[in-house]
């Protein structure tokens, strides 16, 4: 099956560097990208064609970190700090997805607002609850939304009404994993959700599983002080946070560790030389206090960096508006430390490209790759005639609400 | 003629606290507010009433600072810093306000953006055009939004097609003084760009004309450290870049200044003691890499602030996103100083009761304070029947976009 899309298209193909065609067709067969091309070649000429002229066609948008029971509670409790705003808040609302009908009803709001804003690759942080996480990842497949979901592992320092014991952990893990079989858009990935939440037997078991099974990982690392040192305390034969997922093989290729703000240079290295990648999540860091992570800095030095919207530590589902406060973040960091800032064009590399080459695929709308694009319709911005692609790609990121996405498309399906 | 809304009504009577009443009843007459209730008293019984019940009913928004021909760049050139964004954005796209039929036509693009965001109230730059700056004083007293606005005076160091003489300044000043008469709602502001844009000469008449006919004055003040040079170069007879303004008779009660990121404590005193308000802008002074500005420090030393989008510096227009950003750039500061930062029922008040003040309203829905007021329904959000009134006016905040913004009242009267 051929697909056209006809519009002007804007690709993020290396980092900083855009390439666009205005009035371009971007040809699929079968969900895959086929090229990009200013004139449709002949042999495609009988293939239907979508006209999206005149509006933007950009790649779609990758939410590499963000925790769906927390849905319920983006934009509330961010006075706090992330120790306290875990123990106040958000236990409790992750501890309702105990119950089905509510888990479906919550996972489709999340899913609707996720589709209007965009987003069509997520890697996901559901809860404790097996039933709840394959819910959530079926609502998924269903909407046409790819990527990982992962039921969270937690045995200790928790809350009596939210946590497991090492037994359940293990078993609903297994559970979870065989009934996952069943998903093609959505895998399972191993989530054990911090190292202060998970003890040393629960860490071994995952990594023993992770190996054996080839499974990603994802989890949080060196994101706030007071939770450093609680680690280290947990785990006095350490130096540093790494090493407590490194001991049990937890730390490899396709771990993804969202924040790292405070990742020193010998942490940085060893995620280099693993092959993990590094979730920035630029508003989650600010709304808790955790900091403000050095995020060129890891670019300029080879390290895999991806971006998330942290829901709900951070409170901002847009994909766009995740890129914006990237931009803003590495500015603060800038005017600390003279470091570079992101550009536009660097934030919709790291919003697109970035976590689209975790799924395999190559940067940009690049031959092979499976179809994710977000079609933009900035028509009733002004003087939207007399600005160039860049121009208008920049002010795409600033200013476009679902208001504006006109379709989305996922595996080469529109799915909105 | 008496006016009713019905439904959950969040106010900030002081900053800091809410005052907030479920299934309250709020109260006008002939577009004055008469009071808060929570039974609907005997008297009013035969009014009609708008029943917003289950939705948030806020205050009214006020923007005390944004540039209203920089709306078509608004979320552009943000790899520029201050003056070269002046320099080769800015100053370009003013100066197309020269032509009527465009700047009506943006204006109303802009004024419509206001509405559907709730800003009931402004303070704005226009562009050194008279006729444009009339034009958007009627488009915004049609629309019922309410405020002040300056036709801008630049008679140096801007650009050959952007730039006044100064006679030029004084004859189009006094024809706009004199055509403004015509407008009730909408007042003019003495409007000196900054003070590198103003020769001495300038900045004198202007001081004369604010003394003889009492009007206020608005400007920037110590935004960018390349800024403060020049004007330290400019008038060397100062120490400090508020003098440059002062000794003119420019800085009085009534002056907003917009940034105020590098005001040290003797400009800070200056400003407490003559009556000058801050109007601050954390989203431009990110996006320019001004600065963080000390919001907390001026608040807690008693100095009036209020907050501003600051377009096209900022990028975002919705008042609460603006009210977002404020937080975050205070938790910025926090983290790097220790300084408390602001709380969501601060920045709701900043964003609307501080900027009523400067209107001379007291605080909250005051009786006797014109009814501006914001209806918000947040009901499509998850479990919004179990949060507080507190918690709901946060996730608005964070939340609400025009989708959710369902009425907006100026002076009594629904303007959307």
């Amino acid at each position: 099956m051929i697909h056209v899309l006809h519009g002007d298209i804007v690709s993020a193909s290396e980092l900083g560097s855009l390439t666009t065609m205005k009035d371009g067709y971007l040809v699929s067969e079968d969900g895959r990208i086929v090229g990009v091309f200013s004139k449709l070649p002949e042999r495609f000429r009988s293939a239907e064609i979508e006209d999206h002229s005149g509006t933007l066609i950009l790649q779609g948008f990758a939410d590499m970190h963000l925790h769906a029971p927390q849905y319920p509670m983006v934009g509330m409790g961010m006075d706090l700090q992330l120790l306290d705003w875990l123990e106040r808040y958000t236990y409790r609302t992750e501890a309702a997805f105990a119950d089905p009908v509510y888990a479906r009803k919550i996972y489709r709001q999340l899913i609707t607002e996720l589709l209007r804003n965009g987003t069509t690759r997520v890697c996901m942080f559901a809860s404790l609850h097996t039933d709840a996480t394959l819910i959530l990842m079926e609502e998924l497949e269903e909407a046409g939304i790819c990527g990982f979901v992962g039921k969270v592992n937690m045995d200790r320092n928790a809350k009596p009404y939210y946590q497991e014991t090492l037994e359940q952990s293990k078993s609903e893990t297994l559970r979870w994993l065989h009934e996952s079989e069943r998903f093609s858009k959505v895998k399972p990935i191993l989530t054990p959700r911090f190292t202060p939440s998970c003890s040393n037997e629960l860490m071994e078991w995952l990594g023993n599983i992770a190996r054996e099974r080839n499974l990603p990982v994802q989890s949080h690392l060196s994101e706030n002080i007071q939770e450093i040192e609680w680690v280290r305390q947990l785990h006095p034969d350490t130096e540093r946070y790494w090493e407590s997922y490194a001991k049990y093989g937890l730390f490899k290729p396709g771990t993804l560790m969202a924040h790292c703000v405070y990742s020193d240079e010998v942490e940085r290295k060893a995620m280099r030389d693993l092959g993990v990648t590094v979730v920035h999540c630029g508003d989650s860091n600010i709304n808790v206090r955790s900091g403000v992570a050095p995020i060129r800095r890891m670019i300029n030095e080879g390290m895999k960096v991806v971006v998330g919207s942290d829901i709900a530590g951070g409170a901002q589902i847009s994909m766009l508006q995740v890129m914006q406060t990237a931009i803003r973040v590495s500015k603060v960091r800038n005017m600390e430390t003279g470091e570079p800032f992101l550009t536009a064009a660097e934030a919709y590399y790291l919003g697109t490209s970035a976590g689209a080459e975790y799924f395999g695929d190559k940067p940009g709308f690049a031959e092979g790759n499976p179809l994710h694009a977000v079609v933009i319709d900035d028509a009733s911005f002004p003087n939207t005639d007399s600005l160039s692609m860049e121009e208008r790609l920049e002010r795409a990121i600033y200013r476009a609400t679902p208001s504006e996405i006109r379709a989305v498309y996922s595996e080469g399906r529109r799915i909105r």
